[in-house]
């Protein structure tokens, strides 16, 4: 690659980083996480499994899976002090802003933040995983003027997120649901708010810098926002006919629907979107009500027919959340919790072999 | 440029952008803004004048000028609750992340916050930048223990900042010199903080996200940190000799030396630091002591000799500041201040005319 050539708007296509983390293998389709395919990590993996593989690089044992939920829980409450500031936001604060200054605020307590060795990063990293829950939810709950609520150390990650989130103890079906959906979330090669912690982290910033970064680039509706607007257009079309009639204009009108295609996928669906569609099937099925993924499946027909696009992860995701009772602005919120997992993958390895991003610019201005 | 090109670490070389915003010409040894060489801009022209011709494109007019100052000062204080936060940070909180925080919780204060077109980026910018001074120093007192100042709303810009940085009416020729610095590090066209920034404005995400990321890359002591590492080992070498002997030692041992050299930079002296020199020689001459300048000389001819290594503007901005009676951890808060007018011209340019960047991976884990 010379310095004379050309210029590829948006990076697309080009090679940013060597990494062992994961691979979006468009031909095989599949998507690799630590040389394992995701989709059948799936069935038979936790979240927490994930979390571990991202980290240290291999499939945990059952003493280290239970080893890295105890370390999760040990972390679950934030210093009382991140929730006061939250409180001092403006309620108008949208509920990603307030994510990302309580992961900004965080770094002032950890007392080893120069310390960018990789076991002080990878301690760092589950502290930040276990906190993730409390500033996510809490965040979006005192921004619209409700209390703080408590984790509660006797469940598990993932069924610890979701009873935070609704204030009831999930069934175990709920649980199991909403983990699959943080595990899918976890990990996904070189999306914008990956690239930018890496970006961050490449000039040897800290993890909480390189977080916040992220959390910023997953608010742009162009990346992290697409699961929310998947649900606001279900909930305002209420009935298949309504959503089909709605997709109609939209194409119509030539606007971006949010939740089918991706820049790098497959030319098939996303195989993300497939296992959430199973779940919420099951949803479905225990609630006695299809009207969501009767919906869904009428909007995905339409979208193959008339543009051969085909839903991705957030397409399936949102009315997942809607079921388990999510309100719609914690969805991404929830997306970055768990995308963290694998954030924090890409800035361990970034700082254990770094180089600093700087890049050329193409000048199009005048020269007097 | 195929899929299947060589992958280049940290995209050195490689065309991220197209901009008319600014470019380093390695060649013809220029650094031009907006078609304009700085070093002619900075014998003529003030940081306002350079907020006005980033933003708007062209020089300001005097009545243009004028208005910019009057809409800055316009936005001197910062709300109460800003404030109050920094009050809440754990007081061992960086310098750098009590900003990054401030800039995160201001972006609840803006009512447009979902308008992204140009005019109100622009004046969003143009309110941000007013607001920096008040975030930048009083996170700095309230973090060690000193009252926040209020802002001299009689002052213009670089006064006012500096004022509010020592507590004291700067002379006529310490205002303009602390002005010259804010305008020689206002843009540089794409480090890797103006390259964050863009990164993250390419999702559709806000401006305070984009900056927020910024102060996190430029944190980083491949970015940010190098004017206060300069001015640390100047102040601890305490003389001519100490400072030679310390800078022979690290030759000796191999160690990077913060202050000389660039990524893209011409192979002689960064056009900037020579500007910068001369100011360092005019606050010697008033102040009738010129240790620092002697200091400096010395280890630029040394680098020069052993290594031919130029210094650039950090090494000469360190001990200005230092002279104006800046703290030293305020060197990186407030370079990012001044960068902030370039950041948010990156950012207006990429919200135009905008492509998602999303690079891929060469992929170098297993494949089960």
């Amino acid at each position: 690659m010379q310095k004379d050539d050309a210029f590829v708007p948006g990076l697309e296509g080009v090679i940013a980083s060597e990494t062992a983390i994961s691979l979006l293998d468009t031909e095989q389709e599949q998507i690799i996480i630590r040389g394992h395919d995701l989709i059948d990590l799936s069935a038979q993996k936790t979240y927490a499994d994930l979390v571990y593989l991202l980290l240290e690089g291999t499939l945990p044992s059952d003493a280290e899976r239970q080893a890295v939920e105890e370390t999760l829980k040990a972390n679950y409450k934030v210093p009382d002090t991140v929730t006061d500031i939250l409180q001092l936001l403006p309620k108008g604060t949208h509920p990603m802003d307030g994510q990302r200054t309580a992961i900004s605020v965080s770094a002032g307590y950890d007392t080893t933040l120069d310390d960018r060795s990789l076991e002080a990063n990878k301690k760092r990293a589950y502290d930040i995983l276990g906190q993730l829950p409390a500033i996510t939810v809490n965040s979006y709950r005192i921004l619209n003027q409700m209390e703080p609520i408590d984790p509660d150390p006797t469940l598990p990650y993932s069924a610890n997120f979701l009873y935070m989130i609704t204030g009831k103890q999930p069934t175990a079906l709920e649980a199991s649901i909403f983990d699959r959906s943080l595990l899918l979330y976890s990990e996904h090669e070189m999306p914008n708010s990956t690239f930018t912690s890496r970006v961050i982290a490449s000039t040897h910033s800290d993890m909480y810098g390189a977080l916040t970064g992220a959390v910023a680039s997953l608010k742009g509706d162009l990346h992290g926002g697409a699961n929310e607007a998947v649900m606001t257009m279900l909930r305002d079309a209420e009935s298949v006919d309504g959503f089909v009639h709605r997709l109609q204009e939209k194409l119509k009108r030539k606007e971006k629907i949010m939740g089918f295609g991706h820049r790098v996928y497959m030319k098939k669906m996303d195989p993300r979107a497939l296992k959430m569609k199973e779940s919420l099937k099951q949803l479905c099925d225990q609630q006695g009500d299809s009207l969501l993924l009767d919906m869904c499946e009428a909007g995905e027909e339409l979208m193959a027919q008339e543009k051969g696009l085909y839903p991705n992860l957030d397409y399936y995701a949102a009315p997942v959340y809607w079921m388990l009772g999510v309100p719609i602005p914690l969805y991404t919120p929830i997306f970055f919790s768990s995308r963290t997992a694998g954030l924090c993958a890409h800035i361990l390895e970034q700082h254990e072999n770094n180089r600093l991003f700087r890049p050329r610019v193409k000048y199009t201005g005048e020269r007097n």
